[in-house]
Parts: C-alpha cells; structure tokens; sequence
C-alpha cells in the first residue's frame, strides 16, 4: 500500500506540473462533505480536475485519500458518481467500494472505515403495490378483473405497483381508472401483505396493500391490454367462488363482514399528521379512534 | 448511425482475424434472454469475450446490436454489469441507456426501446421501518426510549429500518431486543406511516409501522449508543405527555383505547397464506375476521 501512496506522489508531481491540469493529492478530501455519523459524501460531479483523469491516476489518489481519511477516524465514505464518469467505479471497487444504490443518471458507492461491520443504511428494500377494491353499497356489487396474462380466470381486484412518492390511496384510484375506467375515492385501508423475493421485484420484497374505495362512476371501460375481463360482481359471489386468489377471497369475505356489521370493523382509516422537524406531513393510518381518546376529554 | 455501424463491421473483421481474440457481432444478441414482456436481459458476466474489450469498442457493439433488436421489435434491454466491467457503462450511456438499479457488486442499466414512454417497472421505493410498542397488561406499563442523537427529550417506541427479507414482527421485536434488552413476541399491527422525501431514505419514500408487542422478560439493558433513556412508563402517562411525537402520542392513545375495550378493536393480526404459483407464503394482516366468515357456513 505503502509503494501505491509512493506512486501516487511521484503521479501527482507530474500531473501538478506546470501547464498540466494540476490535480492536487487533496482533492477528494477536499470535496468531501462530512456527515453527522462521521462519514464522508464525495461527489464526483462537483470536481472539474478530475474530467480528464484517467482510471489508474483516479485509482492513486482514492487510495491516498483513503489512507488519509483512516488516519482522521472516518467512520465510512460516500462516492456519488455521474453515470459519465463511471469509468472510477471499477477502481474504487478494487480498493474495496461497492454499489449502495444506482438510478437514472448516477451511482453511489460506499466503502465502511469504521471498526467492526458496516453500520450504514441500506437501500429502498421495497416496492408497493395497492390494489382498489371498489364497492357500491347501494347494489353490493364489487368491482373485479381477470389479468390479461397473468392468473387466467382468477377474478382479483384492480390495482399495480405505486409510482415513486405516490400516496397508497393515489395509487389504487389511479390503478382503478387506468384498467377499468372507474373513478373512485379512498375509503380505507384493508389489509397488508409483506412477501419477500416474489417474482419481478428484483430480488427484494413486497408490500401488497389492499384499500376499499368508494365508486363515483359505474359504466365499466377496461384496458384490454391488461384486463381479460372486468364486471360488477355480486359481493357474495365473490366471497363464493373457488376462481379467485387467496387474498381476494379473504378480503372480499372481510368486506362482506363490514358491509354487514359495519366498516368500522374493518378499516384502517388514514389522517394526515404533521412529521417531526421537517415541516413535512404523512399519511398515517390506524383503527378509528373515538373522538374522546385523540382528546382525552373527562380521561384519568 | 450507418457509419458507426460501418465502423463497426470493419472493427469486428479486424479483431476476428486470425488469432485475435475473436469477438463476432452477434456477440450480445446470442447472450441476451428474452422475458415475457418481449424485453431482452444481457448478463455482461456471462459473456467471456468482453473481458478484454475496449470501451470504444464495447460500445460499437452494443450500437449495432441495438440496431438489430430494434429490427426485432424488441421492447426493451437490460443490461447486468458486473462491478469489474463498469468501464462498460458510461459507453451504454451515451447511446440511451440508464441506470435501472445497482447492489453490491453488480448494476443494471435498461433502454427502452418500445413506442411511447417506458413501460418498465421500477425498482423498490420504499424503506421499512418498524416500532414496537411493547406493551405490559398486567402493570399497564408501557416500554419507552428517548434516542441517543434526534428528538431529544421526546418519548417513543424503540424501532428501527427492516433488514432485507425480513418480517415486520421480527424487525419489531429484533429493534426492542438490541436497544432495550427486552424480550417480546408480535401481537399485531397497530399503525402505518407513509412519508416521501423523509431524511434518510436516500430520496426514496418510508414506511414506518408500530406493532403491538408483548413483553417476555422485564429488566431493561439499553443500548447506550442509540438510547439516552429507557424505561417502563404508565401508558397514561404516555399518552398525556408533551414530550413525544405526534406519531407516539396517538398510537399510545390507540392503546388505551384497546386496552380499555379490547385490543381486536385495534388490532390488525397476522396469518400465513400460500402465495399463488410460486410455492411461497407470505403475511396478510387485517382485522381479525370471525371464522363464520371464514368459512361462510350458514351464509347465503
């Protein structure tokens, strides 16, 4: 390592020599940006002298400035790389980094310097889908679909995958729309499934949530190209028939109890709360509270 | 386009001569898989004869072979870069291609090559975050923390992000287990969250979700690296005092709510069910549904 940091110096002489671009041995921990668990977020982007370096050179300077980082107790760095300049992944990878995530346009790699294994975060280890099923009270009619390629002659409901920074409610009423061309409002959320490794995830895992909405248009126009068939089905009739997946068949026998007993015993209903510190709000859902608990009204 | 092809033609004739390394035009076509969806998948790690490429070379390749899956009618490619082959990716970018994902040691880059707007699903969206709100019946004592670094002074359930393929009870009660020393079993699920743009999910969106555990050993151990202060309080108490997250404050009020009435009118349970085709199970929580309606004997 010793003869690499050697080399280095000897490297950085001669790019530093005049008329040359002048990189600087500091020039990574200069452009570091240190965060508050101790580690350091380089972004490439930001460093104009390194447009025209070449990977051995990058190579050099990364494993001087992490020798150097070391010696100053970093806990781990960040390298935020654009998708142009990925010819340094493949050197930093050889001193050690390797893919914390990547999308669109840019990657970003992480190395742990600390002691012990890495503490640092993951990645997004889920996606969401939400699925819409829409009930009329007034007929007891729920709408249902047959997939165009998938699960033939399983009745499910309508429903996809949630768009990045999309609300679990956007995504079922949008989903609803796009294959069956029923408009419809949230209502509440039903149920909740969490599979890992299911198939099209890209080895990681599901969330799957069901949301009850409340239709506000009824002539049925569906996508042929995702819907074999789509219809107002009897709730009954659903909660009946063997050709149906297991959680549709669940849920439309959950529906049938509040339809009959009440949603209220059924729902997750969602409110909208202020999030701590950041002026941001969330969506947060729960079983109904009665008003006298949220106050605490005449409570000891 | 038709010179760079032609500049290919006389490339690959060059290096297919005799004794050369013999990399042949078809190269990336004959290793690429089709899926379902008319899409082409190309593992880089599988092709032998690129170890040695060039990137001005790699992306000739990769031009031409475009040109042919376009004749084709394909609708999209992926390709899988090993961390080693990066230097193959900035030249994939400059003829469309983008980053899909990235882990570890290996990305993946995709090109549309459908009508209309890309029609490929994304990658996961979401962290998950799970709390336990360990609940004691038998004293009405709740378990709370105060943590190491943010939201000082205020209460809340110990919790923290799910490890990959991991259950959301498990995560519950692992997080307890690390910064309490408490040991616990899954009950429920009380509550989620979602957040978009939260701090800390690398611009992705947040699930966070409080479960209802139930305590099996009692003399709290806390982590002093993540906890400033741990104790059993009155659940009252909790759900009285200002110093708590509007998030904490209501799920306590939920509890005493539960408490006072019966947890199933708070409750989301959990059951194991077979997922469809894939010989997998998966969790589904809802509100506990009566086995009548589970079995809908004397229904109609």
């Amino acid at each position: 390592m010793l003869l690499c940091v050697r080399g280095f110096r000897l490297w950085a002489a001669r790019r530093a020599a005049p008329g040359g671009p002048g990189v600087s041995r500091d020039l990574l921990s200069r452009a570091g940006e240190l965060d508050r668990y101790g580690g350091l977020s380089v972004h490439l982007a930001r460093i104009g002298a390194l447009q025209d370096l070449d990977t051995t050179a990058f190579r050099k300077l990364l494993l001087a400035t992490m020798q150097q980082w070391r010696s100053e107790g970093r806990t781990a760095v960040w390298l935020h790389i654009p998708i142009q300049q990925s010819r340094f992944i493949a050197p930093a990878a050889s001193l050690g980094f390797c893919f914390h995530h990547a999308e669109s346009d840019s990657s970003t790699l992480t190395l742990w310097l600390g002691e012990g294994p890495s503490r640092l975060p993951g990645y997004a280890t889920h996606q969401v889908g939400v699925a819409g099923a829409v009930f009329d009270e007034s007929t007891r009619k729920i709408l249902v679909v047959q997939d165009q390629d998938k699960l033939k002659n399983m009745w499910k409901f309508p429903g996809g995958l949630s768009e990045p920074g999309e609300d679990i409610g956007d995504t079922a009423v949008r989903e609803v729309f796009e294959e069956t061309g029923i408009k419809s409002e949230f209502q509440s959320l039903l149920s909740i499934r969490q599979q890992h490794t299911s198939p099209g995830a890209f080895g990681k895992s599901d969330m799957y949530i069901i949301c009850r909405l409340r239709p506000y248009s009824f002539t049925i126009d569906f996508c042929p190209h995702e819907c074999l068939r789509c219809e107002w089905m009897d709730l009954n009739d659903l909660a009946k028939t063997e050709n149906t997946t297991p959680i549709t068949h669940r849920v439309a026998r959950l529906l049938l109890y509040g339809y009959r007993e009440g949603f209220d015993k059924i729902d997750f209903t969602m409110e909208e709360l202020p999030a701590v510190h950041t002026g941001l709000f969330y969506k947060l859902y729960h079983k109904e509270l009665p008003e006298s608990y949220k106050t605490m009204t005449g409570m000891d």
